[in-house]
């Protein structure tokens, strides 16, 4: 099992986040960092962290014992600039993405974590550049991939993420909702034991009985009932407003399959946002990635928390398991 | 000050958590009661509570000392039955709430606090019903109201609420959004001093510039900026997945205006899933509800908890104050 780290965006608080977490020996995983030696010096030096940098050239010459950074040699020393929005540290972040996601489809490593990215910079190169997730789907050609929030009360996974309110309602159709809900069932059995997954409905009071949608009976309800009848842990649809409440507060479901991005984002978010991960589901690949941003605002002072990217490393382990899983 | 509790569905837990509140002395204000002396007398027995009941029939015959009852008259003596649906108790239940709100209108009373009604059993005798607030609108001749939750952690209003999610999406033009954040405002003023207010994005991102839908920028914002140009304290469109820890976690927002049913009851719900209240904003009178059902399935145990009855009282004696307020 080795994991493959990407830096981000080296202007934000990516690079800083992995040094402290080596040099406190937060990690408990053997990883590689897809990067830029040189921002880990950049930093290394500013915070006096003093952490043993490794450059290496392929995976495999992974060792325990210091920081392994498989260079992508983009930025130049005396080049990184803290906190803003920097055309160079943009490309070279995705730079990253794409050797660990290549890494990672061929094997070398068994799960991508990935630090953050600032969109607006990565825009200055490529201004086609939505979103790590949508990248890394396109990289592994799979274009339908969708978002798994986990905190520790909570998992919440994602029928539609980023598209309008408007379009999210017209993702609800019954083939995607199975998809989602085999998906989801996969990725939380590798985190669960005898997991029991509630699918929420769109409408109000999961529609009322037709009385305010007919979402819940035409698509959601006949694709739960297909889920269940191949075995998948899977329940509903469950008014909205009652779900959360059940799965945290009573106990009663590990996951959540929500309808659109704010039904799960909103709860998560309230319950733990510091320390939430994100997993995406539909790749080839085990990709998890901390869930704050560049933090710009508080870039290299060293005051930026670990937590996000320890769950994450933690999750991507769990995830790979001994095998791969999806 | 004087406030007027309706009893809900008899065959449900309202008439034992009013009788519980009384004998525990847990009602801080002054109130009559709108319902059947015989549902009342028949739980007092039932759980031998043993709490002074009284018969008036005008709201001036209001005296301290017991529990003042204005019977409406409708049920027999023997003929309760608990916890089932029941076409009396639902057609009784809803008579409750014509006098109760006649006498808000006449300020004979000086707000209404509701306890639980069964649709269904309502429906039995009155299949156009649809719910406590559309009624109580009805009859105050005001089809345009809202519902604000209340916890003591949050305030929430909504833009709309029981529509489809779909209706729900059309209803976030700029005039009722402009609307619900003055009635948000002038409540949420009696219940908060220098009060903050945050108006939540439709969208996921609150739109992320356009990306992901335009309500933000066509809607929400000229009415946020209208109603700020008049001295609301209201700030947005913020990020739906944001607003809420910024609210709670970081006390940063007293309320936030929801641009749709599930927005707005998702967080408070996961908060606050027994103690919550319900305000309806945009009536001429004051009306606060119990936020949880007739819960047919411990009706008659005692053991419905009065939380929900305490706070909504509480609430409603805040937004009289002196005067009325809508």
């Amino acid at each position: 099992m080795l994991l493959g780290i990407t830096l981000g965006d080296a202007s934000g608080v990516g690079p800083e986040i992995l040094l402290k977490a080596v040099r406190e020996r937060q990690l408990a995983y053997p990883f590689i960092c897809y990067g830029d030696l040189t921002a880990l010096e950049f930093y290394n030096g500013k915070l006096a962290y003093d952490v043993r940098l490794r450059k290496i050239n392929d995976a495999r010459e992974y060792e325990a014992g210091s920081l392994c950074v498989l260079d992508a040699g983009v930025l130049k020393p005396g080049s990184i600039r803290v906190g803003v929005v920097d055309r160079d540290s943009g490309a070279a972040a995705r730079e990253y993405v794409v050797a660990a996601t290549g890494a990672a489809l061929r094997r070398e490593i068994s799960a991508i974590v990935t630090l953050p990215i600032n969109k607006e910079a990565t825009q200055l190169t490529d201004p086609g550049f939505t979103g790590h997730t949508e990248l890394i789907g396109h990289l592994c050609g799979r274009e339908d991939v969708t978002i798994m929030l986990a905190s520790d009360q909570l998992l919440v996974s994602h029928v539609s993420t980023h598209v309008s309110l408007r379009r999210a309602i017209e993702a609800v159709k019954q083939e995607r909702v199975f998809k989602i809900l085999g998906l989801t069932s996969k990725a939380v059995a590798r985190l669960r034991s005898n997991p029991r997954i509630a699918v929420a409905g769109l409408n109000p009071h999961a529609g009322e009985n037709g009385l305010f949608g007919d979402e819940e009976e035409k698509e959601i309800r006949p694709a739960v009932e297909r889920a269940r009848a191949q075995g998948m842990p899977v329940e509903g649809p469950v008014a909205p407003d009652t779900v959360f409440h059940l799965a945290v507060r009573r106990n009663k479901y590990d996951a959540v399959v929500c309808m659109y991005h704010d039904q799960g984002h909103i709860p998560l978010k309230l319950l733990d946002f510091e320390g939430g991960v994100n997993i995406t589901l539909g790749l080839p690949i085990i990709r998890t990635s901390v869930d704050h941003g560049t933090a710009f605002d508080i870039a290299g002072k060293g005051i930026a928390s670990t937590t996000s990217l320890l769950k994450a490393a933690d999750l991507a382990a769990k995830l790979a398991g001994d095998d791969g899983w999806q």
